[in-house]
């Protein structure tokens, strides 16, 4: 098999998981030219590992030499085992949460310096937020991240500012001082409020779940108009329904195993 | 490179391919001896090959020598095209269904002869259904299948005939003729009923997402208890919801290129 071993240094399974990888966020679907482009694979080496990869299902033909991600990959990638557990036992109390507000509602967990969302709930009335499931946002500009940085080691904050703290509006918190000031407030509150720190327009109200030894599992956020904002009303209302989320996940025997992050 | 050409007659894109699709819908996690049992490989490949998908983030370690789904996958199964664009359009006319009814509230697309749900809409109240996001189940079976299958072209009806008509309950459609009826019937009404032909004490009401010329490109369903089911109320709501979606879907320039199924 001569095409296996054409590009000395790669393996054959990193070749297939940089096709996977060349699509975006926003790619509906990209052409065999564009493919071959962001993983520097030979025309016909991509062509093949492709239509390997449609005869499977993890991508699908979109017109003539173009590919989009396919219904296998979701459903396997459905497979995290966040999902289940966490997901059955939070998504009751994300519904309670976006019937008493009417706006965006998140679960999200952890990944390196990374909220990965695994859920979204949204209205026809609510803000457009810049989340999305699927979506990763950073840990230190968002109401999310900043319950999670909050209820975990001390380590991770530091980690998180050495990486360096990214400015994406006016309102970023980028000095190490001020996000462990925020951190230590965040603790003691059980929230955290992000005020048009990632996007212009939107107030995040966050709050974590807690594992029995209390560091953050996941947590769950409200996003809402900065216009109508009422952090004393949603903080308390978020809160609520993140120990609710905690004191189910620790009551069920799965829960150990089920923890992710 | 011996050892990814020691298996002849297997590309080592479908022996990593086979070890994604070694992790079922109900495995928390796998040990490397299940995952040789299921795939057929030898250890020190499964190991390699594992390993490799551990430094992409496919795989997740969870224990000693076990493996779960990681959230890599989630993340880029989430770039189904069919989830944006549908999904984005569908879910605040999904949440406007929950809202009315508090039950369980559906979105899938077709694949082969199973509907794929990409969403479910789930609350405290609401009864317990074996449909999950990224899960599957028969077309000639479910309310969402068969608003999918009423809404095609007539060809798979006669192809999910000829697969054959699995009974799941006493209720299920095993008869060509009734489904061939049952689907004349739905054409007629625009909504689909199933009343526990999948699973025993739901009942399921569904109706199709349209493309300009009238074929299925999805379905939403409402599942509810069957005591409580109330069909005349059910119909026009879910019925009304589905129009809303493929309205807003064909006024998007981008609905041809989304299509999905």
């Amino acid at each position: 098999m001569p095409g296996q071993i054409r590009e000395p240094g790669r393996t054959v399974t990193s070749r297939v998981l940089a096709v996977l990888d060349a699509f975006g966020p926003d790619d509906t679907d990209l052409s065999l030219a564009e493919l071959c482009r962001r993983t520097g694979l030979a025309p016909a080496t991509a062509h093949r590992l492709a239509g390997e990869l449609v005869a499977w299902g993890g991508l699908e033909r979109s017109g003539d030499h173009h590919y989009r991600i396919g219904l296998r990959l979701f459903e396997i990638g459905m497979r995290a085992p966040g999902r289940y557990g966490l997901s059955n036992i939070a998504l009751p109390f994300l519904e309670d949460l976006y019937e008493v507000t009417r706006e965006n509602v998140h679960l999200a967990v952890r990944d390196g310096h990374h909220a990965v969302y695994l859920h979204k709930i949204t209205g026809r009335r609510a803000v457009g937020a810049p989340s999305r499931s699927g979506g990763r946002l950073p840990l230190h500009a968002t109401g999310m991240g900043k319950a999670l940085l909050a209820f975990s080691d001390y380590e991770l904050a530091e980690e998180t500012i050495a990486a360096g703290l990214s400015r994406y509006t006016s309102h970023t918190i980028t000095s190490p001082g001020l996000l462990r000031r925020a951190l230590v407030q965040i603790r003691r509150r059980g929230f955290s409020v992000a005020a048009q720190e990632y996007s212009l327009g939107t107030v995040s109200v966050a709050a974590p779940v807690l594992s029995a030894d209390g560091q953050a599992l996941a947590a769950i956020s409200v996003v809402v108009r900065s216009s109508r904002a009422n952090v004393a009303r949603l903080g308390p209302a978020v809160r609520t329904a993140a120990m609710g989320i905690s004191r189910q996940l620790s009551s069920t025997s799965a829960a150990s195993r089920e923890r992710v992050g």
